[in-house]
């Protein structure tokens, strides 16, 4: 027990850091009616919306590689959750945060601060509570949202012969953690920033999450990588999910930095990516691509869900032999 | 980076181990639209209801010494919640669980879901979502309540000259981790296990906490002692408390245990109490007496609100001199 007793009130004491740099933080927003500072947080819960609750833990040297810029780790902690509940198609609102440390660092806290902040202003969300204790970096966020009622996308909702989407560039991500971690290196500068950023800095998709409830029959985020997530969502579908290999998106900086062949391995392993893939009926694709053009919304169709469990990939009309199929915490190493 | 890349399915993999042990953990509740499974739960807040919300995180070797019953960290982790609910008069719903741990022991898993899970069940909570990772042992919970809109209670809504009451008996934990960390003997095992218990099982206050809301100016619950918790409820009240040191509760057992003097010094700076500290205006005293009579509800008056920021503790007429002010971590170690 390292517990330290210690004057109330003391400088940089566990009181005065959460008033300096998590009392304000992100958006201010009319139904907080007491936010940071007290025993808990109440909120108003408007009575035509449904609460969405998502929690995600970051864990340093798991999540992100030790002395990772802090403030992207305040932008991740939000992230992951953001992408929660724009796989549900909930509108962000109060976040919650459990933050260990070893130590508090002044600098540490200010761009940690910084990058949790920026993230939730730009969703509207209001961080309203949580707590800050001493012990290894750990990042626990929690963020509840608001939906309609009915209308919560899930993994559950899909059925064979639907056709499979999915947002932006996966792989991308981990490109970039590869380049933090020194296990890639570019010549060109420009190409490794922008896959730097894209692990480091990942955007959820919940604009998109929210007007995928109008089309899409199930949703799910790919944390743990594409295949792995197609899987869960299709298990979850009651179905599997078939995977056509060369329409997987793949972005010009992930071809350039490691070719065309790893670029696709990554963008079905990878994880970290914080996109969405989704599976609408063959009846209201014509719709989904009229009322959300992809070239805008940056997605693309990439299979279709099928009656077998099995969730494969097909190329050049042959199923491939794929041994990554993703991350689990936990379970043995193969 | 320890990440494994696993077959989805994997036997005690991350997504088997939640199916297992969290999916069914807890109390049933009806408004639980979608809870553990999803990449969110969906909720439904009575829309004559504000939701309160809170988040603590336990950390091994911080907040409980390593080798720690397992079920006591589930009902900890817990409780900790469950007590800052009690705190603003809050009725208890659903939970989410961050659970950070070094590899998954089924063993440990059973009993650490069973401590949660019983508490869960006790207080109508049903554990709806969370997060599993791989790190050292953390366990942050997020718990939302409900309350009836305008009657939370707050830290702040005290007043100089109002009276100060506390429930339980505040020390017990303190002395009951001694114990664990063989700090304390006691020939007396009864005694021991009653104190032991005190730490590792302690009872949020709810029902009180509820009832309270009739009577009570300002509340906090006891995480950090009772002295500096006092002086928090005593700060956002803008003013400050005195407590008389011969009125401060104090069991039988801790009497037994460490002596009278050292039992009230526990008493006031030990933590880990989780009971109310409440203030109550003069003209409520006597309707709170007569509508929770204090020997069934378990509280006592240990002082007043006064008009001085300073909180002091003072025996026979005089201010005593008092350093162990509580806990706080990250400040300096004195």
């Amino acid at each position: 027990m390292v517990r330290k007793e210690v004057e109330v009130g003391a400088p940089l004491g566990e009181f005065a850091l959460i008033e300096r740099f998590f009392r304000a933080c992100g958006a201010a927003r009319a139904d907080v009616r007491l936010g940071v500072g007290d025993d808990a947080a109440v909120l108003v819960c408007p009575p035509d919306r449904n609460l969405v609750a998502a929690l995600d833990t970051l864990v340093e040297g798991v999540h992100f590689p030790p002395g990772s810029p802090a403030d992207s780790i305040g932008h991740r902690a939000l992230a992951v959750n953001l992408s929660d509940l724009a796989a549900m198609g909930a509108e962000p609102a109060w976040a919650l945060l459990g933050l260990t440390m070893p130590r508090a660092e002044e600098h540490w806290l200010a761009q940690f601060s910084h990058g949790l902040s920026a993230l939730a202003l730009e969703f509207g969300v209001a961080l309203v509570g949580g707590d800050t204790t001493s012990g290894p970096l750990t990042v626990s966020l929690q963020l509840s949202g608001l939906i309609e009622p009915g209308t919560a996308l899930t993994r559950a909702g899909g059925a064979a012969g639907e056709e499979l989407f999915v947002s932006g560039s996966p792989g991308d991500a981990a490109a970039g953690l590869a380049l933090e971690q020194a296990r890639l290196a570019l010549a060109d500068e420009q190409t490794a920033s922008y896959l730097r950023a894209r692990f480091l800095y990942p955007t959820p998709r919940v604009a998109l999450g929210r007007r995928l409830r109008e089309f899409a029959s199930a949703c799910i985020d790919v944390s743990d990588g594409l295949f792995a997530d197609a899987d869960k969502l299709a298990r979850a579908s009651n179905c599997g999910a078939v995977l056509e290999y060369e329409l997987l998106p793949v972005s010009r900086e992930l071809v350039d930095a490691v070719g065309i062949e790893r670029a696709r391995e990554l963008a079905l392993t990878g994880g970290d990516d914080y996109e969405l893939i989704f599976s609408v009926p063959r009846s209201r694709v014509s719709a989904l691509l009229d009322a959300l053009p992809p070239e805008q919304w940056a997605y693309r169709r990439i299979g279709a869900l099928h009656n077998k469990r099995a969730t494969i990939v097909v190329r050049a009309g042959s199923v491939i032999d794929f041994s990554h199929r993703g991350f689990d915490h936990f379970a043995e190493r193969r």
